[in-house]
């Protein structure tokens, strides 16, 4: 039995990083020619693999395909793309470590198609959209409601995806490459604390939040800092502090679950007097649906209590929404054991950052691995994982690859 | 005996008003034409009276005096400026109805002689230093402090000054006309909601608040809405605002003194992530220097408590101190019985703004009567007091002009 050349990807992930990173960081922007040249690279890797064949998509994402026996298939999916002056890891890592899994496993007899995908554009880094490969493969990508995106130099969406050859009205023909598809599979860094906190390099993932996302806005009267007695004061902004407080001590008090204010402006901001408003933004996060209904309505209740005792009013706009998208039950036992099989412990957690895995989940069995980030870093070139763990996350994706295959000839 | 005509003090400020007053508000701002236009108005009312001199002081104060058989003398004073787009009555009703008591004890018989100051801007809304002509007056004003001040257009403060034949470094020269003064009386719109509040018309000042004003700085460590647990963050504004809710609830808690966080900063300031740093103010203010800085005390035991258990850190940086200045006790038993004699009720409070009473209480026996304000509101041209207690506020200051001429003599 083939295995597979951890210390390889690892190389990998360095020759990407020397590719494409400047002083700043990596500049792997989506529908750049840094993005290209990182895509070049990963297509000179798979045309030295025997027997595996490379396909772009109506949206932009590659394809890589190691045939099976049967034509239905398990997919291996990441993103190439970065945010400017990101890391060198997110994204890559999951192709990276991809690439190396079909490297190992394409020689070998299996019921099953195998195939890697490069998602293109999952950060949204350039036009405000992310997941936006995945979306147009999954079908909840609308070109009406993106048509209309820049980038900070005034070049429109359709423009920048046709110099690269995509027609945003076509795009969603990319979900023809999913037919047939059994499961899908997504190693990514943590971009969290959780991991290295608990000591653990690897985790199964149970599913990506789902969010609430709301401007709240506090209104009182401002008044003078001297004039105005402590009780006659109608103050915006310590309403909202009250209220930022209850939304996490109280809506929040669970370990599942998110609460955050962070957005927070005050009207008039100035030394001299208190605030007539403040509006702050709510971003509420929970894997279960019940769970975020039920934050979001203690929310709503306490800052209508506590406005009152402030003498102000509150009033909510809905800013943003989606669902909670939990993996695939199976596919999460399979990926605890896996990564238990290679690593000796396992750990369980949910996804705060959306991945091209949520698109996925919509349509197919999905699960992900996380490897732990070094201090929950992120989306800046100080993003790092230790090399011997990222090594084990790649060995963690083998084997989960060769377990889904099983799993699916079973159910077949 | 005479009386004041109060309701020719209401006619005179309607007069002013209609001088000076465009859609926005009143524009009386210092060192400008239109303060130029309300002065001139005065001096023609001044004109008017028998036996009362005008004089200008090397600071620009215009004094209006009323001879009595002795030199030594009480004043009554006030500031025609305004801020831009402010209202009718703040500064204006002072310098009017002083006219008015002016015009009527000036025929009669005094052991001591009347003089009434219209400062030279009070609001400092051009320059940004309030208090110029009074501080002038009583040797506080540093010219080399305000030498480098300029207006929005670029004007230097020294230029605007000399436009008016003043010269920056011979102001303090104004203190000589406060040779000889016995007491300051000034009257005054509250600019805040108390007396309005207790459905009174009119109070005796007990004083100027102390204040304390901080830059207050929390610094955490911002990370990701979704990717941080609650426990494992390091919210910023968390911290900001807890001890912003301590700073009032528990450092303030008493009816006689304020605590104002007013600029609120936060960084990132993004909907996706909790702040790693948290910039507010706090303005303390009481009326005894004991209490003040006991409650400064307090809110920095507070916030180092806070920000310790939300594993930030907090720094301290003061903006601006001055000390309490309490008012004449006897003037204080002298304005509360004039009130008491024309409005049937009096009040005693402290005053939250500063005026050029406090400059004066330096100096000499000081006290202030406040007219309420309808909903607290002034620097606006919505500011507004209703006639009959305009007329009241007249009267009173009149009933305590002659009470103070009177314990004048009894202390000569």
């Amino acid at each position: 039995m083939a295995e597979v050349d951890a210390a390889r990807a690892v190389a990998g992930l360095k020759e990407i990083r020397r590719l494409t990173e400047d002083a700043d960081g990596a500049q792997r922007v989506a529908w750049t020619d840094t993005w290209i040249t990182a895509r070049d690279w990963l297509a000179g890797q798979l045309a030295e693999i025997d027997g595996v064949t490379v396909e772009r998509d109506a949206a932009g994402n590659t394809w890589a395909t190691a045939p099976g026996a049967g034509e239905r298939f398990v997919i291996i999916g990441g993103h190439l793309d970065s945010v400017p002056d990101g890391g060198w890891l997110d994204g890559a890592l999951n192709v990276v470590a991809g690439l190396e899994v079909l490297r190992a496993l394409a020689p070998e007899d299996r019921s099953f198609t195998l195939k890697l995908v490069d998602w293109a554009d999952e950060e949204g880094a350039r036009f405000g959209r992310s997941l936006l490969g995945s979306s147009a493969a999954a079908g909840t990508l609308d070109p009406a409601a993106v048509r209309g995106l820049t980038d900070r130099d005034g070049t429109a969406l359709p423009d920048a995806l046709a110099a690269h050859d995509v027609d945003l009205d076509a795009m969603r023909d990319a979900g023809a490459a999913l037919k047939g598809a059994l499961a899908y599979l997504e190693l990514h860094i943590e971009q969290g604390p959780v991991l290295e906190q608990l000591d653990k390099p690897l985790g199964a993932v149970l599913g990506t939040f789902g969010v609430q996302r709301h401007k709240v806005v506090f209104t009182g009267a401002h008044a003078h800092a001297g004039a105005s007695p402590m009780h006659l004061r109608r103050d915006a902004y310590l309403a909202a502090a009250r209220s930022s407080l209850a939304w996490r001590d109280d809506a929040a008090a669970r370990d599942d679950v998110r609460a955050t204010t962070g957005v927070v402006k005050v009207t008039p901001g100035i030394v001299t007097a208190f605030n007539g408003t403040c509006e702050v933004s709510l971003d509420q996060r929970a894997l279960d649906a019940d769970v975020l209904a039920d934050m979001l309505a203690q929310a709503k209740g306490a800052a209508e209590r506590i406005a009152a005792e402030e003498g102000c009013t509150v009033a909510w706009e809905q800013v943003w929404e989606i669902e909670p998208i939990p993996f695939d039950e199976g596919l999460i036992e399979l990926a605890a054991a896996a990564i238990e099989d290679v690593a000796g412990t396992s750990e369980r957690l949910p996804s705060g950052p959306l991945h091209d895995a949520a698109e996925m989940a919509r349509v197919m069995p999905t699960v992900m691995v996380f490897v732990k980030s070094l201090g929950g870093v992120s989306h800046t070139k100080e993003e790092d994982t230790p090399e011997a763990d990222l090594e084990l996350s790649v060995r963690a994706l083998y084997e989960l690859t060769r377990r889904t295959l099983a799993w699916a000839e079973e159910a077949a």
